[in-house]
C-alpha cells in the first residue's frame, strides 16, 4: 500500500489517501484537545498509545462480530481503514452520569443511569458540537430517521461488548463517542476511533480516570495514564 | 368562585386556590424576566395585556376543537383555569429559525423549516432549561414516550391553528413555547399562558417583532408592541 495525498487533519489524527481509493491511511497525532479546541498541548506518546489502543479495540470488537472501517496496524502512529463519508455525528454512548449529561440534567458525576443512553452530537466544531435531535436531525437531513435509529442499535451494540470487555479488567466504561461513515457501496460503518481520548474509563475499584479527563482536569501525566491503560487490556507499547 | 391560599408564585403569574379543589386562580404580574432571570424589569400593565391575549388565544383553539386548561377570564388581571400538575417539560414548536434553535443548528434567523420542528427542554430553572431528548425524558422519568409523542401531536396542532389565525392578521407565528398539565382524573391538558412572552411574532410585511424579544433585545416598548398585538387580534384593553 502506498500513502499518497494527505486528505484532512483533524484536532487527532491525519488522513491520507493511498493507490487503494477505497483504504484510507491514519496517522495519530500526538496533539491533544479539549474544550471544543481551547485547551491545547503536544503530549508525547499520545499518539502511539491512541494506535495501539484504539486497533485492539476494534479488533476486539470485530471478534464479537461487529466490523468497522480497521483494517490493520501498520506502525506505532499508523493504521490502514476503509475509506468512508463520516455521517456528521458524534454517537455519544452513557452507562454512568458525568460530563455534559451530569450538567444538563442535574445528575451527580458518578450516578448510575437506568439504561444505556444514546445522544447525537451535531459534529461541527464552529457550533461547538452541540447536542442534537432527532428533529434537527432531519431538519439538517444529516441522515434518515431509519438510519439514526441504526446508528442507535448499533451503538448499544459496541457498548455492550466494549463494556463487559473493560469490565474483565476491572475497569468501568462510564460513557464515550462514536463516528460512524459511509462506504462507497453505501454501507454503513462503524469508523474514527475508540481511545481513551474518546471514551471515560474509571477504574472499578479506585474510580481513578483512566482517560482523557486526567488532561481536561489536570490530574496528572495522560502519558503514564494511557500507558497504564494499554497494559491492562493487555496490550504494550514503548513510548 | 373564592381566591384561596397562593400556591405558587413564578416569574410571570400567581396561582392561587380555590374553594374548588380542580380550579386555580391564575393572576397575571408585570414582571418581565429573560434569560433565565437574568434580566428583569417591571412592565407596566404587561400582566393585563397578557392575560387578555392569552385568553383571547385560548378561546379561539376551543372553538377549532383544541380544548386547554381555559375556563374564563374574570377581571383584567385575573383567570380561572383548570388545576393541572405541571409536566416539567417546556414544548417548543418552530416554524422559522431564531433564538437558541438558530445558534445550535447554524441557520440565520428568519431561515423558514423544512416544516414545523419540535423540541423538549425540561423545565428547571436551576439547570437553565436545557434541551432535552427522548432518551432524557425517558432517563428522568418525566413522561413516558407514547405520552411525548402525543405532547407533540397537540403541540404541532396548536401550531396549525394558531399559525392560520396569525396569518390572517398577517403576522407570522416564528416559535412557540407550551405547557401541558394532567388534571386530577389523569387528562393531559394544555396548560399556562400562550401569550407574546411566550411565542416569538413577526410582522409577515416588515418583519418587525410583535413579542418578548422587544425586551430581550432592547427595541422598544414593550407595553405598546403587546398593545400593538392585542388589537391586531381584534382585543382591545386600556392599560
Ligand atoms: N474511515 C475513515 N474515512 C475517512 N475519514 C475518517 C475515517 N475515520 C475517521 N475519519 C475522519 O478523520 C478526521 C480526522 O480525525 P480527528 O483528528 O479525530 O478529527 P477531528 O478534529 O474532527 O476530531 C475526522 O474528520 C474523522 O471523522
Ligand atoms: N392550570 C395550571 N394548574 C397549575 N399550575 C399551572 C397551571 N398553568 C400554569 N401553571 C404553572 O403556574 C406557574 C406560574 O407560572 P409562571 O409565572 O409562568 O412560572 P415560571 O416562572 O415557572 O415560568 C408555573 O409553574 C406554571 O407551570
Ligand atoms: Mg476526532
Ligand atoms: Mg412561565
Amino acid at each position: 500500500m502506498e500513502k499518497r495525498a494527505l486528505l484532512y487533519e483533524g484536532k487527532a489524527k491525519r488522513v491520507y489517501a493511498t493507490n487503494d481509493d477505497s483504504v484510507v491511511w491514519i496517522e495519530y497525532k500526538d496533539e491533544a484537545t479539549a474544550f471544543n479546541g481551547q485547551k491545547k498541548a503536544e503530549i508525547s506518546g499520545k499518539g502511539v498509545l491512541n494506535n495501539a489502543i484504539t486497533s485492539l479495540l476494534f479488533a476486539r470488537l470485530k471478534e464479537e462480530g461487529i466490523s468497522s472501517h480497521f483494517i490493520e496496524q501498520i506502525s506505532d502512529r499508523e493504521q490502514l481503514v476503509k475509506k468512508v463519508s463520516i455521517i456528521p455525528l458524534e454517537v455519544v454512548v452513557r452507562n454512568v452520569a458525568a460530563g455534559t449529561l451530569a450538567s444538563r440534567i442535574g445528575y451527580p458525576e458518578g450516578k448510575a443511569l437506568k439504561k444505556p443512553l444514546v445522544e447525537f452530537y451535531y459534529k461541527d466544531d464552529e457550533l461547538g458540537d452541540p447536542l442534537i435531535t432527532d428533529a434537527h436531525i432531519e431538519e439538517l437531513q444529516i441522515a434518515g430517521l431509519d438510519d439514526v435509529r441504526l446508528l442507535e442499535q448499533k451503538a448499544l451494540k459496541v457498548n455492550a461488548v466494549l463494556s463487559s470487555f473493560f469490565a474483565d479488567m476491572n475497569i468501568r466504561l462510564i460513557d464515550f463517542k462514536l463516528e460512524f461513515g459511509t462506504t462507497a457501496e453505501g454501507e454503513i460503518l462503524l469508523a474514527d476511533e475508540i481511545s481513551p481520548d474518546t471514551c471515560r474509563l474509571w477504574d472499578a475499584t479506585t474510580y481513578e480516570k483512566l482517560d482523557k479527563d486526567v488532561f481536561r482536569r489536570d490530574l496528572g501525566s495522560l502519558t503514564d495514564t494511557y500507558k497504564k491503560l494499554l497494559s491492562r487490556l493487555g496490550g504494550q507499547q514503548h513510548v
